[in-house]
């Protein structure tokens, strides 16, 4: 196994960086540039799980050559910090050396470079063959080391990826859910249940052979059924957990100069506070989401709904029906004396009445018993209501996202939990039509290897694993 | 003194991001947000320079609580390492704990805010008011307090900024030596001297009570003159620490349409590579900056220069001289068949003539004999000669910066040595003018002041220091 290194830390300049080094030679080759400050601290013999403060220098050097070459003081690169892990007690099983040095963007290059020529430094290549290099780390092939060692699932090292990326309380929850093994312990009772099930196909073969010619499969059918059941509605989760991880889609509906921008900035303004704590975030990334009670949410500005005869206006109201049909949430926006636009909606969407502009109808703030339908009145230009609002949007998720205890959000688990489907679809067929007990446990593999699948237990193919963990930063 | 943190790491999205903390109750404040893995490993009991693995919680919590509380699973935010240094071994000299979590901003910003929020969240404020609690520290204070600790003095402080900010190897070597004690040595040294006038004046002072009228003042005049001296060629250095730092100013000047932008082109292709290796340089600060043998060089694109009425083409012109009077290196073009065009210069300039479009001329690439000035012949456009145009830059650069051992490159040293100058330049006409020795030491305790102000010795005030700290990023 190659030694392998990377910038650990976010790229740019701060008070300081990590120069992560994971490999078999990782100690040897980062100790060939490292002078401690105190003579007892060589770093070969320094336990796990320590911190060392000394000096890294840019060409290898022999410690002999210390005190009597002079030149080597032009090539002392910084005073850094080094952190030790020996294996297996690391974050990759591997020894992992971690540096930590002034987070200068030079510094930090050049302690890279430093490492990765290490072995086409010493000029005389034929002679050092055998000598141990470090080359850089591609994305997430920390993680993927990790895996290889058995440090976790492969449902773990993917939750690291999502731990990072999670940009609001409910997706970081469920990231470290996740990475503490909830998928894992999830399957792992669905793959009891299997192994039980299989067992009970057994013990149906032992029948067979004495002849009882059709057994009774009534008790297999309904554990079939159950490991089914349990696989659906786990399934049934990745739609949350997409919204979730990626911003609940909200799409503001309603006719012309209701008010749809002006609720729009009242939302966005409640929370810049917020953003502007956080620095990167999403509003550079996608615009207009904003989080509330921990829920990431993306609101979809809409053209008016009206009826028009402009063709122009025509398609832009077309638009505003197709935002509806992606959103989760739907703002049915109105004010008082205009109807509520007529849109179709689907029964997994919730819809929200909006009565805005209430501070309009003369003193009373509020007139809601003579409207028709169960509604938040609000005034975006003054604020009112905007909090009854946000409740609002937090309670449709929040009834969702605490109907489960896991809550998928990746696609390959998505796809993979599909595949048992099918697969435990087939074994009830099977079981249904008195198909032979041997012919029912291959399909019934086929329903465990799935489900592994998702834990990378079965066999694992590269292009899989290359797919995972390209999408990793480098450095993890 | 009160307890501060802040993420040290650059800010944004990576594998891991470090957040530190530092106080007297640093380890307490720390302590009472983690669980580490191992029962055996409580913080308060870790020893110095070690590494603990464990979860780290959004609530404060005391230890008993784990095991009741169920609710608590809720607030981990994120298993982390945990760097311990204790008192006085490390950078500030007081306790410091590194907390090492995974690079999502959320999660930063999450324990950045648990920990600062500690005493708020424990509920009732009354009964807690002498428990500890972090504050949110400012940029540079981790380095203000290693500097009140007395791990260094003031100029070393002052160079872990500049180490950081670090564009080239040329910079990064000073502010390397900085750090180092370079400056603090040679002010030492100059210190000795001072000490060793003082000490004469002393003399001076006996015998001038034993009614000899004057003393001979020849020794004392040079050993003064000798401390102006060195003092004079120190604080000389700083135009050149500055180019270095910022980047060396180069001027391209030729007639119109010699090929300056082509040129500019070639040296920055060059470049490019190495540019587009190392993220969020210069590149998108500064235009037309590249590096050349460790130095930094900042190119300036002028119009070409050449006899005109157009009153518009006359101002751009203007510009160009403007821009060849601030440079340090002038690189003055031509073609064959055209005159370099006359400008003034300064003696501390450098000059490198051009002829450009060799490949113009015919078969033969240079013809260099019917050419009155040593210049360097290219071709801009197919990169002919641009490597010994490169050698040519670096030369400039590379004597002026080996003729001193130290280079100045901060304002308030290079204002500190004026004043020093000033005061030394007021003893040295004491010294020649028979004033009585008292008065003399008066003088020379000034110069001693602005030497100790470089090192932070002197009175220094806490506008000052403000000053320093605030261009520190955070975290450092």
């Amino acid at each position: 196994m190659s030694n392998i290194a990377a910038i650990s830390t976010p790229s740019g300049i701060g008070g300081i960086a990590v120069i992560r080094v994971s490999g078999p030679q990782a100690i040897e080759c980062v100790s060939s540039h490292f002078i401690p400050f105190r003579t007892d601290h060589a770093l070969s013999s320094r336990p796990s799980h320590t911190l060392t403060f000394g000096q890294f220098y840019a060409s290898p050097l022999a410690v002999e050559q210390f005190s009597a070459d002079n030149t080597k003081r032009e090539t002392c690169l910084d005073e850094v910090v080094v952190s030790l892990y020996r294996a297996p007690h690391s974050f990759t099983g591997e020894d992992v050396v971690e540096i930590s040095c002034h987070g200068s963007i030079y510094i930090q290059q050049q302690i890279l470079e430093a490492l990765c020529n290490s072995k086409a430094d010493t000029g005389n290549s034929t002679s050092n063959e055998g000598r141990p290099y470090i080359r850089l780390a591609e994305p997430g092939e920390f993680t993927r080391r990790a895996f290889a060692n058995g440090r976790f699932d492969l449902s773990q090292a993917e939750a690291v990826a999502d731990l990072i990326s999670a940009q609001s309380a409910a997706s970081h929850r469920i990231a470290m859910q996740q990475m503490k093994g909830c998928i894992s312990l999830k399957l792992a009772s669905l793959h009891d249940q299997l192994l039980h099930l299989n067992s009970l196909l057994v013990l149906e073969l032992d029948f067979s052979e004495e002849d009882v010619e059709f057994a009774d499969r009534s008790q297999l059918l309904a554990l079939a059924q159950n490991i089914d059941n349990e696989v659906t509605r786990l399934a049934s989760t990745f739609q949350a957990g997409q919204a979730i991880k990626n911003g609940i889609p909200v799409a503001i509906i309603g006719a012309p100069n209701v008010g749809k921008s002006t609720l729009l900035n009242a939302l966005l303004k409640e929370d810049r506070a917020i953003v502007s704590d956080i620095q990167g975030t999403t509003r550079d990334l996608i615009e207009d989401t904003i989080t509330l009670g921990g829920y990431l949410f993306r609101f979809i500005d809409t053209a008016g709904i009206r009826h028009t005869d402009d063709r122009i206006e025509q398609l832009g109201i077309e638009r505003s029906h197709q935002a509806a049909s992606r959103a989760q949430i739907i703002l049915l926006m109105s004010e008082p004396g205009i109807d509520y636009p007529e849109i179709e909606h689907r029964n997994d969407q919730h819809i929200i009445y909006i009565l805005n502009k209430v501070d309009t109808t003369g003193q009373a703030p509020v007139a809601t018993l003579d409207f028709p339908v169960s509604h938040i009145s609000i005034s975006a230009k003054n604020g009112t209501g905007i909090d009854a609002l946000e409740n609002a949007l937090i309670d449709c998720v929040r009834v969702k996202d605490s109907q489960s205890d896991v809550i998928l959000t990746n696609l390959r688990h998505y796809e993979a939990l599909q595949d048992a489907h099918s697969h435990l679809l087939r074994v009830i067929q099977d079981l249904s039509s008195h198909i032979s007990a041997d012919l029912v446990a291959e399909d019934l593999l086929s329903v465990i290897d799935s489900l592994n699948a998702i834990l990378g237990r079965s066999i694992t193919t590269q292009d899989t694993l290359n797919n995972i963990f390209k999408n990793f930063c480098i450095g993890k």
